[in-house]
């Protein structure tokens, strides 16, 4: 939310997240991995609740992904609470990184890592009399791309490698939204490690 | 999102919620912060990534905050994450506690404890074309109130005594829906304990 209500078009797409190690070094896991994962093609800033990324799409879920591997790698029962946000009519064209290339910097290094997360998105299209069938449609489409796991209140249920569902995530996010609702909001979270993951995989 | 396109008009609160104690008891911290609440007067449901509650406002809140706070209690770096949502159209009455009377069963057992909280919250007022006034709106009510702590992307910072940032949650949540715009979604995020916050109380 900026101060200003002027009308924005930018394609920049914002993920304010946090890591949640459930341990008690948690300082290390979390600059570990913020440190392990290439964050150069977005734009960063951490304050005292969670941390805030822009960029292009692509490189948003690039270095998202990377960030919660590189934490899950550490074998700790970890979090991840993010909120996927782009086209907010108040936002600005700061901080964008928009000039970037298009290639992965972070995909090379984590795509031969497995790992199982249970997850829980929300998606929001705003000011949007259709949104229902949006999120609808985007359910189905979880059905149809294999990561769905259950229907439950205020949320969808994920599961499934890491890899599978980021790649649902991204592409959900860029079905949900359209020329005439450019305002779309996607919350997601994941259980990683969990004692509650009996051997799932 | 549930599986109907059925419309509702149901007063029923609902939030999905989890409590990330940065500890390795944490299952421990969580287990007595979920009994020592008293949580009669709301539907609780806990799955592998979160916990779904449900029941009138008051009592939701009533709550909420007092499992953040038994978590806060033990001294450990606790995070919060919640999505609070009122009036989505594919909402049942299921599972709903509406019955229940308007006494506050948690608020005289936790009234005096004092806890500074760091968080940040989103306000989504569903199909809704003024919903970026309603948001500025509020975040002046924030300013009024004595818990705004800065602006920021993707959401606002609020800042306090747990007390008066519940009271203000709470109170945003009562104003930022209307009859003709039922659906509303606030998210909230909240850092407790935080080695980052030196010394604020
Ligand atoms: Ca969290």
């Amino acid at each position: 939310m900026k101060s200003s209500l002027s009308c924005g078009t930018s394609p920049i797409v914002g993920l304010r997240f946090s890591i949640h190690p459930m341990a008690d070094n948690f300082v290390e896991i979390i600059k570990g991995a913020l440190s392990k994962a290439d964050t150069s093609n977005v734009w960063m800033h951490t304050d005292d609740v969670s941390t805030v990324m822009r960029g292009k799409e692509i490189h948003v879920f690039d270095t998202a992904k990377a960030i919660v591997l590189h934490a899950a790698a550490t074998g700790a029962h970890v979090a991840f609470n993010g909120t996927f946000s782009i086209g907010c009519p108040g936002d600005t064209t700061g901080d964008s990184y928009l000039e970037k290339e298009d290639v992965l910097v972070n995909e090379p290094n984590v795509k031969d890592y497995r790992q199982y997360v249970s997850s829980q998105f929300g998606l929001y299209p705003m000011n949007n009399p259709d949104y229902m069938a949006i999120i609808y449609k985007e359910v189905e489409r979880a059905k149809e791309c294999g990561v769905f796991n259950e229907s439950m209140h205020y949320a969808s249920g994920l599961h499934g490698d890491i890899h599978d569902v980021f790649a649902f995530l991204e592409e959900t996010f860029m079905h949900a939204r359209s020329e005439q609702n450019k305002h779309l909001v996607m919350t997601v979270n994941m259980s990683i490690n969990s004692p509650s993951h009996k051997g799932g995989s």
